[in-house]
């Protein structure tokens, strides 16, 4: 496992920083809490933000009505606020529609959600699709719930609005493009949300700090809703341009590296992503298509069929902490974030040097004449320059510099100076394409 | 391993109680006991009987004479019958020439055959192109033969008459064909023979009983010369007909369950059989191609190349009882019948039901507003639809079921009331093809 | 591991006598050394020897000045030679500029070579693209080399002359040929040199026995430059006809047998090399590409791609005695050469014999009234005719005989007889190409 350095540890505090500024707005499919979140993200990258009006169709879906709360909580007998929504956004069911009555316990319990294996943590529901309210809690606090009469309050409303979302664009050298997608619609949870904006955020600024040859273009949408209607509106665009993809998500938790892949495999973002991770984090843990779960669902659709991957820490629904108050920023750490951070960074980079290789002469160079080769033929002459002969070895017009990394078994940054060496002494050249 | 259903079950003891009438019948590559098996078929499924004449040239060989036995028997010094064809049919050589002689133990110990590590096993000994006569018995027998004269009488006769064999055909929706063959030549033994034959007449039945996509051809003919002469007959439509075939051998034991596969792998009744057993019987034997024996020597042979493969239960060569009198109807038990039967049974369903599927819309179809995703946003929700999404994940026109079943590693037949589900929604749709 | 035969060991004798009268000579890159060499190999087989002069360009390489070499030596305060060129071609760095001076103990260390860990042992060193003069030595006697002034002596000279290779061609009923290829520059040692030279010899005495199918070229050159040279003469025609090749090194001691691929892999001389060496020698220790270090540099390399794989016994830079005074003619054997060669003359006979199949008939073809099949039908018949069935089985005009041993798990010269056979009896032809 590559260590971390100091300036990527730099960079994941910030991001730590980011995280906890978005932590308490209450984000959702739709809603202030998305503009708001956009707002604080365009304070370091030029978002540009869209609004899709509720009733839109989206490929086999409609864009809900937008939801907005304001307030929300369980009053007991005393009138003491025993659930707070102002506390923890996660104590309402996302979209509860607006509701202010008096219970009894047991028609309140219809309406509690709880985990009785994880009795501390507040579980993350959701009710986009059918009207509903609901609160969350403890399962140790629900235990202590006392018969008698409980007021339940929640001030929230359901109105024509729009969809949010936001959309980054670094123009490079080419039209073909790196897409970067990155979801905004969990409230208060840090690894399976806040980390993928904020990584998304931070690589955003560091491809904006040189020309590169690629264009970057990276969304902040609501998952599954938001990628849907981003697809609806863009899939031909997309298809045409994208060369490699990622999903951005789980990618602050300090356990572990994680990948999953397209759903045909082999694409250059799967080719990327594997031949990085394999150098860098040769522990991560791979997954299949059949643990997908989030947006890749849709890139990856028949049809649609985008060369997007996933690299992450720990994998959505692998962590205890998955969809509960336990996802927290304890969990997401700022060197967590900094090995998520570096993991994607190495890929992109990977894709920006990665070209088809064409040696330019038959049969291996005189390296000896260009100072390439040890004066003195010693039985150890050869290994100081296999990798750099091996690099023309590969370099038949059919490797590009993945392919010849992976034949290797040599990470990939160790030929960029051999690359770079070869291609200034004419001896190699880089396929147009 | 699935245990077997009590339908089953049944349709077992009624397959045991069949091949106990068929055992005592003494067929061979020709003659009246393969003329009696197939009547006593006829009164279970309409079998049109052919036959072609002794003499036929077929491929590179021609139909040999017809053999019709009525007795054969030793008798010792006393007049006792020591060898008794009446009381086994593997007795006598098979096409043994007719002889009617007294001889001495040592001339007799010239035509006498027995198995020296199977002393209580009479051997089934065949001299089908070459004439000779000669008795099987039991080494323990053979070893108790004093000196003496005998009488060695075989009553039978070689003439020019006919190959017979069987054909039923079940006609479906389409001209395209699954194809099923079983050998009827050889006398008194239970799994490599009679269980071939009783489990192609109880699937014939079963096939019967509703209308099929696939039209079926089940052929009951003498092992080698009878898969010659049919395909002499017949190679170029079953070539443009057949999308799969079966040969039925040894499908009545309880031991195991074995797969003997097509000459190159990978056709359309591999895929099936290998499916089916691998989630039915995962335990079951892979052999190779190299470990052929029966009638796939034929139909997968060169230029024939027919999608040919075996699915049994204990494989002939592999069983100790295997060509002697100990492959009986002990050894063949109703629960073995029932097992083999079910098995090639659910690979026909399987064919029946394996349509390339096609998903119907961009991106994953809203399952909620259809009823078919969890009302509530939790942990959990994903797990509850994941089988229908992955059908859909993998329904890109390129996939058949068999293939999505492979991919998602679940049962093929898991998958059917989700498929039909979602063709009912119009969230799927088959191929034409 | 199959054993050598009597008469490979008398062969493996011959060519260690053969060794043994040219381990003296001062082989080089260029000069007498070898034109001596090739002077004696043309005693055996009758080369045609080539002469390129210095300065010529071939490819990214330019032919250097030729280096001949009288006498070399260290005088020590007494007049003794204690480093002497005459007693080891080794004591001398190879391509040595002329010297005739005195120095002190330190002057000459820094053009002394030595190797600490194996401290009995003369380095080989060479220094043929930069102008130096060196003396190697071991370890153990450089340690005892005492303050005082030498008299270092190389009486060499580099001169306009040329490079000079060797080439043998065996006409064959074909065009297209087998390529042979081995060098002649390493002084004075035994395997990671004259084991090639030698047994390509050998081969090219065994291969004019007889006709063949196919020409043979056998090269004798230095290696890397001499390789580069023949190809810029060559490459094209090399390209047309060459079906396969192989690199001749490392072929006489007794501790192993090693394989090195082609570039891609999966050439027909990859093909028949892992065949021969599966059944022969599966104990073989199978390398990467990634491991190569001779020839086949430029053999393989991108735009060249001829078929050229290495069959060795101990490979270079593998074993301890590489590339120093310890390779000698007690490390290599007669029995090592024996074994180097028998493998190589295997391959050679498989290629000869490797031709696509096609059976003549549809279905198995009646083996019995051709006496191929036993006469009685028992449970041992099928394995008796086993491999024949199974030849034919493959025999499907897209195997060759090699895809036909590999598929069957049998060494194909246990399938020579039996295709001789069935071509005999016409069940069997070889497609013309």
């Amino acid at each position: 496992m590559t260590a971390v350095s100091r300036d990527d540890l730099l960079a994941g505090e910030a991001m730590h920083e980011l995280a906890a500024e978005l932590f308490p707005l209450c984000r959702s499919l739709t809603g202030d809490g998305v503009r708001e979140t956009l707002k604080i993200l365009q304070q370091h990258v030029p978002l540009t933000v869209h609004e899709v009006p509720s009733g839109t169709k989206v490929f086999d879906w409609t864009i809900p009505r937008e939801w907005n709360i304001r307030d929300a909580y369980v009053l007991n007998d005393q009138g003491e606020r025993i659930i707070d929504f102002r506390e923890n956004n996660l104590h309402v069911v996302a979209y509860s529609t607006p509701v202010n009555q008096t219970v009894t316990l047991r028609e309140l319990q219809e309406h509690l959600y709880s985990l009785e294996n994880q009795p501390d943590a507040i579980p993350y529901v959701t009710s986009f699709y059918e009207e509903h309210w609901g609160f969350c809690l403890s399962h140790r606090q629900r235990t202590q719930l006392r018969e008698g009469n409980y007021r339940v309050v929640v001030d929230s409303e359901l109105t024509n609005g729009s969809l949010t979302y936001g959309e980054l664009l670094i123009p490079g050298a080419s039209r073909r493009e790196v897409f970067l997608s990155t979801y905004i619609c969990h409230p208060s949870m840090a690894n399976n949300e806040l980390s993928g904006p904020v990584v998304a955020t931070f690589l955003g600024k560091w491809l904006a700090r040189e020309p590169r040859r690629f264009s970057y273009r990276v969304i902040f949408i609501p998952e599954t809703i938001g990628s849907i209607t981003y697809l609806s509106r863009h899939v031909k665009t997309l298809k045409a341009n994208v060369v490699a993809g990622f999903n951005l998500t789980c990618m602050g938790d300090d356990r572990a590296y994680s990948f999953l892949p397209s759903r045909k495999g082999g694409t250059l973002a799967d080719r990327a992503a594997l031949n990085i991770l394999t150098h860098r984090h040769p522990e991560f843990i791979r997954y299949s298509y059949l643990d997908r779960g989030s947006d890749e669902r849709q890139y990856c659709s028949p049809g649609v069929d985008l060369p997007v991957v996933s690299v992450m820490r720990s994998k959505y629904r692998e962590f205890p902490e998955y969809h509960t108050s336990l996802d927290d920023l304890a969990f997401v750490t700022p060197s967590g974030l900094a090995g998520g951070y570096a993991v994607l960074r190495d890929c992109v980079e990977l894709l920006e040097r990665n070209h088809v290789y064409r040696a330019t002469c038959l049969g291996e160079p005189q390296l000896g004449r260009r100072g390439l080769y040890p004066m003195l033929g010693t039985k150890e002459s050869h290994r100081q320059v296999k990798d750099m002969l091996d690099v023309l070895a590969f370099a038949d017009g059919a490797h590009d510099l993945i392919a010849i990394s992976d034949a290797m078994h040599v990470p990939a940054s160790q030929l960029y100076p051999i690359v770079d060496r070869l291609v200034a002494e004419r001896l190699l050249e880089a396929d147009p394409a």
